[in-house]
C-alpha cells in the first residue's frame, strides 16, 4: 500500500517514451511508477539517462527507488552522486539499505557520507554486522511496546506513530532494558480487551536469533515456523532490530543463485549472461583453469597406456563413456545431496544410511547402463570381451561416482566450507580420471582375449 | 503466535525419549511441540510410531501437523487412517492443504472423503486448479470487507470472529458480487478515524493474479511488490482467495530444487538422499539412458577416425580435454541463463546483445585456455603442431559452448518448456560430440605436420 502505484499502463507508457527517446515524457511518467518498477527500470538504463530521471524526483522517491535496487547497483548509482546529495539519500532510505550501501563505500567515503548525514543512530548498530549475516538483513525501523503499556494506549501510540508501510505487523515486547520479552501482533492487540495491559497479550515463546547468525539460518526458521518477521538480539538478548518477510525471499533467492552457480562452476553469484566481460571472465575462469589442471591430470592417465592404444585402436572410442556417465551420475548425486543440506533434510551425521542406500543405487545404475553398453558395443564392434570390459568399468565407475558424489559435499558441509563447492569440477575431475583408469587397465587385463577378435 | 510452543528443550527432550523408547513420555513431549516441529518429527518415524504418536491428539492438533506436512508425507500419513477420521482431519485442515491432500487420493477416496465431511464448502473451489498454480496454492480462508463498513465496525468484526493467527494481515474490500475493489491493512483500519468508511482508506490500485497463472508469477510478483499477501481471482475480477507469505517461501523453495535437480539430470524433483531404491532409479535412469545414447553417439564419430589413432595413437590422451572443457563451458553458460529467466533479469526478446557477450567471453575463455593447453602440450609431448592442433581445438568447442549453452535455454523457453531441461545430458552431448569432431578433424588435417615429431 505505497503512495506509488503498480499500474501496467504507465509502465507501458514509459517504454513507448523510452523507445521514442522522449525524455520530458519519460520522465513525467516514471514519477508516477510504483519503487519496484521504477528500480527495475532504472537498472536496464546507462548512468545518463538514470541521472535524468533521478533529477526531476524528491530525496525520498530516489531513496525509495534505492531500496529497491540491488545492492550493485546501488552502488553503481551513488558513485554519480555528490556526497551532500547522497547524505540525504542515505537519510531517508531504509535503515538496512543505507548500512548495506554505506558498507560498499570506500572507507574515507563512508566516513564523510555518515558526517553528512542528519541521522545516523539507526544506521550505525548496523554497520557491525557482515552483508551476510542476521545483523547484516535485519532494519532497526521497527514497533516495539513497553510490556505495561495498555491494548487501547498501544493502539493510540501506533496511530500517532503511523509506521511506513513495509514494516512487519509484529509488535514487539521489551523491558526498561530493551530485552525482548515476547512478541504479540497488530490482530492481538486489536482483538483484545482495551484495558488489558500488553502484559497480558504477549506470547513469550518468541522465536529470535543472534545477529551474528547466518542470514540463511535466519530464512530457515522463518520458514520453517511461518514467521513474517523474526526479531534479532545479541548475546544478552537485547533487542536490536528485525528482519522481514521480503527480507528473507532475498536471502532464499540469493542462496539458491549461489547453489546453482557453485554446482555449474560459477564463482561469481553477481554474474549475469550480460556483465561485462571483465567480470564474466574473473567469474568463470579460475574453475575452467582448475579443470585444465584435472584434465591434464586425466591425459597423463589415459598416456601410461600408450601401447595400448597402439594395439587396440578402437579402445579410443569408448574410454570416454565411461567418464561421462560416471561424471553424470555424481552429478546427480552432489545435486540431490546440496539440496538435502541446505532444506535441513539431511544431517551429517546419518550419512551412513544415505551412502548405503547410494550405493545400491549406483550398483543398480551400472548394472543396468553397464549391461546395455556391454551387449550394444559387444556385438556392434564383434567383440564381446570388449563389451565385457566396457561393463565392468561402467559398473566400477558408478560405483565411484556414488561414492564420490555423496561425501564430497558432506564432507565440505563437515569442514565448514559450502558444499556446492563439490561442483561439476572438483567431482567429475576425479570420475573422469579414475573412469579413465579403471577402463583402461581392465583393457590391458583382458588384452589377450580382446585382441582375438581385432 | 501459535498456542504450540517452539521450544528447543522440549524438543530436546523428545529425542531423548525417542532414543530410549520411551512410548509414553515421547507422546507427551510430543503434544507440547509447535506443529513445525512435530511434523519434522513425524516425518522421520516410521508408520508405526507415526500412529502411536498421533493417537493421544485431538483432532485439531492432527489437523495442524498435517498441514505442515510436505504434500508426498501427508498422503503416506493419510493412507493408515480410516475415511472417517481423516475426513474429520480434512474438516480442521487449512482448505488450501486440505485441498492438496484430497486431490492426491484416489478419485474413490477423495469422493467418499468429501461425503464423510462437515464442510467442504472452503474446500471445493479449490481443487479445480493444479497444484502448480495461483489457484493451487491460495487459500480460501481470508478476510474480506465490504467497502460500506466503517473501520470501527470492521474492527468489532475482527475482534468476533478472532480469526485463525496464519491468516495475512491484510483486508480486502469486495463489492455485493464479491468483486475485488481495493486491500487495506489492519494498520490502516487502526490507524484511521473510527467512523471513517472502509472506501475511504482502500488502496484500489491492488496487485492480484489470474487464479490459472503458474505459481512461480505468483511467487516474481510478490517478490517484486515486497507483498506478504496476493488475492486470487478470476477473469470476472471475483476474489477466489489468498496467497500468503509463507505459502511463496514454499514454492520458490520448490523452484529452486527444481532447477538445481533439473540441472543435474534428476527428472523427480521429490527425491531426497535416502528415497528408497526405485524411486532413485525411476527419477535417474531416464536422463542416464538418453545419455547412454548421445555418448554412443559421440564414440561413432570417433569410430569413424580409426586409421588416426592407429597413426598417431596419442592422439587419444588429449580428444577428452577438448570434449570436457567444452562442457564445462557450456554449464557455466547454462546456469546463468537459467537463473537468469528464473529470476525475470533475462527477456528472451532481447538475446541478440547476451548472445554477442557470450561469444566474446568464449572467444576470450577460448584463447586463454586453449593456448595455456597447447602450449603445455606441446612442450610436453615435444610436437607443437599437436598443441596447436589442440588449441584451435579448444577454441573452436569453447565458441560451440557458447552459442549451445546460451540458445538452448532460450530457446526451450520461447518454446514453452522449462529451461532447466538444458541440462547436461542435453547441451553436453553437443559440445562433447563436437569436441571430439572437431578436434579429430583439424588431427586429420594437420595430420603429415604431426607426424613429423612422433
Amino acid at each position: 500500500m505505497s503512495e506509488k502505484k503498480h499500474s501496467p499502463k504507465q509502465l507501458a507508457l514509459f517504454k513507448v517514451h523510452f523507445k521514442n527517446g522522449d525524455i520530458s515524457h519519460m520522465a513525467d511518467t516514471f514519477r508516477k511508477l510504483h519503487p519496484a518498477d521504477q528500480a527495475k527500470l532504472f537498472e536496464e538504463l546507462d548512468s545518463k539517462a538514470q541521472l535524468s530521471l533521478l533529477q526531476p524526483l524528491e530525496i525520498e522517491e530516489v531513496a525509495d527507488i534505492f531500496d529497491e535496487l540491488d545492492d550493485e547497483e546501488t552502488l553503481e548509482a551513488a558513485k554519480d552522486l555528490s556526497l551532500p546529495y547522497l547524505a540525504q539519500i542515505l537519510d531517508d532510505m531504509d535503515p538496512d539499505e543505507a548500512a548495506d550501501l554505506l558498507g560498499d563505500l570506500s572507507a574515507h567515503k563512508m566516513r564523510r557520507a555518515l558526517s553528512l548525514m542528519e541521522e545516523t543512530s539507526d544506521v550505525l548498530p548496523l554497520l557491525h554486522y557482515p552483508d551476510e549475516t542476521a545483523g547484516g538483513r535485519m532494519t532497526t525501523e521497527y514497533l516495539s511496546l513497553d510490556q505495561n503499556t495498555s491494548a487501547k494506549e498501544a493502539i493510540q501510540f501506533l496511530r500517532k506513530s503511523s509506521p511506513p508501510t513495509d514494516i512487519p505487523y509484529y509488535l514487539f515486547v521489551v523491558d526498561e532494558a530493551r530485552k525482548l520479552i515476547g512478541v504479540t501482533g497488530l490482530r492481538e492487540l486489536v482483538c483484545a480487551e482495551p484495558q488489558d495491559a500488553i502484559a497480558a497479550i504477549v506470547d513469550k515463546d518468541v522465536i529470535s536469533i543472534l545477529a551474528t547468525s547466518d542470514q540463511e539460518q535466519a530464512a530457515r526458521l522463518m520458514q520453517h515456523y511461518d514467521l513474517s518477521a523474526l526479531p534479532v538480539i545479541d548475546r544478552e538478548n537485547t533487542l536490536l532490530g528485525v528482519i522481514s518477510h521480503d527480507d528473507i525471499l532475498d536471502v532464499m533467492e540469493d542462496e539458491a543463485t549461489e547453489d546453482i552457480y557453485r554446482l555449474a562452476s560459477v564463482s561469481d553469484t553477481a554474474l549475469e549472461p550480460n556483465s561485462a566481460l571483465f567480470k564474466q571472465l574473473s567469474g568463470r575462469l579460475p574453475w575452467l583453469l582448475l579443470n585444465t589442471i584435472t584434465a591434464l591430470f586425466g591425459s597423463w592417465i589415459i598416456s601410461n597406456f600408450e601401447d595400448l592404444f597402439i594395439q587396440v585402436a578402437v579402445l579410443a572410442f569408448f574410454q570416454s563413456i565411461v567418464a561421462a556417465q560416471g561424471g553424470n551420475a555424481a552429478s546427480q548425486n552432489v545435486a540431490m545431496i546440496v539440496r538435502g543440506l541446505a532444506l535441513g533434510e539431511m544431517d551429517t551425521k546419518k550419512i551412513w544410511p544415505v551412502l548405503f542406500r547410494q550405493l545400491a543405487v549406483s550398483l543398480t545404475l551400472g548394472l543396468i547402463i553397464g549391461g546395455l553398453v556391454g551387449v550394444g558395443v559387444g556385438f556392434w564392434q564383434g567383440n564381446l570381451y570388449l563389451g565385457l570390459v566396457l561393463s565392468l568399468a561402467l559398473l566400477g565407475n558408478m560405483l565411484v561416482a556414488g561414492v564420490v558424489g555423496t561425501l564430497t559435499p558432506v564432507m565440505l558441509q563437515v569442514l565448514g566450507y559450502d558444499p556446492a563447492l563439490a561442483s561439476t569440477v572438483l567431482v567429475t575431475a576425479l570420475t573422469d580420471s579414475l573412469g579413465f583408469l579403471i577402463f583402461l587397465s581392465l583393457a590391458q587385463a583382458f588384452l589377450p582375449l580382446i585382441q582375438q577378435y581385432i
